[in-house]
């Protein structure tokens, strides 16, 4: 079957996440057949170097040899099984190994099945963690500029413009402190403090996304703010949550992003590269002492019992083991030091385009914001499609074009990405 | 490994979906080393036949040889792709079966990855088709004793009380009409009807849980009420939500239930068994006319953004195929009916039985509610231990054991299953 064949086949029937089904009118939906490594292949056999990772999640490369073999080892034995009164092995390594990687206080692990449920799962626990003290805090606080995901308590406490607005009449209110990605440091933790001060015994916690607000135009700002707002959080008595579902995993630079700033959040959420890219699963991790808030007897009535039917399903958690042993067995973090410096180095010349506002990077993320469009030019698109016939797949958000890739790109596959999008970018002058 | 060092080595890091983590003090968390068929094994070598599909989802046995090789044969060629502006045939071919077995209206497929998000979309569509046309309509309805998820836009219309309750601060507002499955239908419909009328032209979407109100006690009832619902949801003017992520995929003995009240709803959501026990997947289905709701210009503003990472992953969609194509190989809705006729046969002696108030069937789905227990006698892990001590794992509900197979169970395993409940039962006389 050819592109358009499928293409038709799809329009039939499917709504695409976070498209206007109507741009595909003119816009092609691309069928891809295969993935390897860096590159996707659709059914014309275009191959795209898939420059965003397939949104964010893809951290070893498309079918991964290992990853496979170990899902395949996996199925043959337990595919899934309940996760309330039973376990299994895959999700006990898992646990094991994440507490053994972040802060010594994080102990403890819940897991689910995608980011926005990590989120939701936190911001209950925190409520909650105060309802069972007796406390009924209710309020929640976070960044301007941020996004935590789609249902409707992670969509409260995100700032997404269009993706909330027309949802604002069923939504709980959260408050959006300013963000350091968009003030001066200072400025926005002194917002914080006022928004925590005004509200003082309300709020039970403040999340946030750690070094970039990825969804909102990968806005970046500083570990020092990060040290000052958990300082805040213990001076307010109100829980942090760290939003590391994009970030985390070696994005930042680091394997998370709160190492950076040398802190320890209350809940720290994972997901995305958790599974390298290949299936839903995300983990909120949290202290022992919020732990034992829910530990009582039963008839107290005050443990947490969310659920989801595949919490801690088998074969994702297998999944997340084998991208754990990847990260160990080649020395992934170290590794991507060099690439980090390759990105940085050759980005510079962006800046030498008068259409370019800023060229900014933490890590593996580097995002390049252009200037001087009109709001109705679809900028965005036109660099995607471009892009595309040129054979790299990248997915400007806005005026922002950045590249968050797969650690496997090689240093061809690194220069590739950039030199195309900026031969491109400057042809938009 | 045995059980009791796997058991410690897991409570050292994990909180347990749906548990009170006290409870694992006297009542020992079991480890699963394989899962074939229809039973699940332990580490110290014990079996158990199990009986509630691994929390409803299982529909074809643990580590089915045929999923097995679909999903190895899958990530060969792509284990995920991104979904916005890309596609690929596992998706495709599913999105087309699963309209082919569904009402003619429900033509159009939106992915997500848990029933929770699920529902959230469907409660963000169904408010965002009226928003779109000018209308905000911010009130969903819901019924007494109903479930439908864990995040707070599913919460919020779900009535489970102590799932529920301590959360009400942070939860926007539902109204919840009389149940059928707890008062006499008519009684049901007339204050649907007097809710939906003192509510008019507010209510965006009523959502129901077809035939089986799974998590609230298994309560069930008939499908002439949903034919009633439907007609008055015409009336005036809103959408019917059917809720089928426990019951679909052949639970309630046709392969939806919607079937056997020969309606059609607006959304659909679809989860659990779409898998066949495997891995998170879930879709929301509904009619082009909804979906036209949101055909527009981009800048318009219209369309629905909603998205999670792995949106239509690629994986789960190949392993939901492999569940159609077994269905239809092996004529799995027909063969159950012999299956139905059984549970329904052998579990009628309960009925002789002085503390056993009601049996309840649809399907699959078999109650046997329990009475004159104390109200803090916690009698379901009685019969859950002592079930589980002869190889038999159910997990009842508070008072009601129930059985939800999958259906590979042969007629000996049924039969073991409901006769080992029997004589626990009879022994808490």
């Amino acid at each position: 079957m050819t592109n358009n064949e499928l293409m038709k086949e799809d329009l039939k029937h499917i709504f695409h996440p976070c498209s206007q089904m109507k741009d595909y009118e003119k816009l092609p939906l691309i069928p891809i057949k295969k993935g390897k490594g860096s590159y996707i292949q659709d059914f014309d056999g275009n191959e795209y170097l898939d420059c965003i990772s397939s949104w964010w999640v893809n951290i070893f490369g498309h079918s991964n040899d290992y990853i496979n073999q170990k899902i395949n080892e996996q199925i043959q034995d337990l595919e899934h099984v309940i996760f309330a009164g039973f376990t299994h092995k895959p999700a006990i390594d898992l646990a094991k190994r994440l507490v053994a990687l972040t802060p010594e206080p994080l102990q403890k692990i819940f897991f689910a099945d995608n980011g926005s449920s990590a989120i939701e799962i936190a911001l209950k626990m925190a409520f909650q963690y105060f309802k069972n003290k007796g406390e009924s805090r209710p309020l929640f606080v976070s960044l301007e500029n941020s996004y935590h995901g789609e249902t409707m308590g992670a969509l409260a406490v995100s700032d997404s413009g269009m993706y909330k607005e027309i949802y604002e009449d069923i939504l709980i209110k959260a408050i959006h402190a300013k963000t350091p990605s968009l003030h001066d440091e200072d400025v926005a933790i002194d917002d914080m403090r006022r928004v925590l001060s005004e509200n003082k015994g309300k709020v039970s916690s403040v999340v946030i996304e750690p070094l970039i607000q990825c969804a909102g135009s990968m806005k970046m700002y500083d570990a020092s703010y990060m040290k000052k707002l958990r300082a805040l959080c213990d001076e307010f008595g109100v829980f942090l949550i760290a939003d590391e579902i994009a970030v985390g995993f070696g994005r930042s630079g680091t394997m998370f992003a709160i190492e950076q700033a040398d802190i320890c959040p209350d809940f720290l959420c994972l997901s995305k590269g958790i599974t390298g890219g290949y299936m839903p699963l995300s983990v909120v991790m949290f202290s022992n002492d919020i732990y034992d808030a829910f530990y009582c007897e039963y008839n107290e009535g005050k443990s947490f019992l969310d659920s989801h039917s595949y919490t801690g399903n088998t074969i994702a958690c297998a999944v997340a083991n084998a991208v754990l042993d990847i990260f160990e067995n080649e020395n992934i973090i170290e590794k991507n030091q060099e690439k980090i410096k390759l990105i940085n180095e050759q980005t510079q010349k962006f800046k030498t385009l008068k259409n370019v506002q800023e060229v900014r990077q933490r890590g593996m993320v580097c995002a390049i914001e252009l200037q001087g469009y009109e709001s109705n030019r679809r900028i965005n698109l036109e660099i995607f499609q471009e892009a595309l016939k040129k054979g790299v797949y990248i997915r400007p958000l806005g005026n922002v074009v950045y590249f968050m890739p797969p650690y496997c790109f090689t240093n061809e596959q690194l220069t590739k990405m950039i030199d195309v999008t900026y031969e491109i970018v400057k042809s938009k002058l």
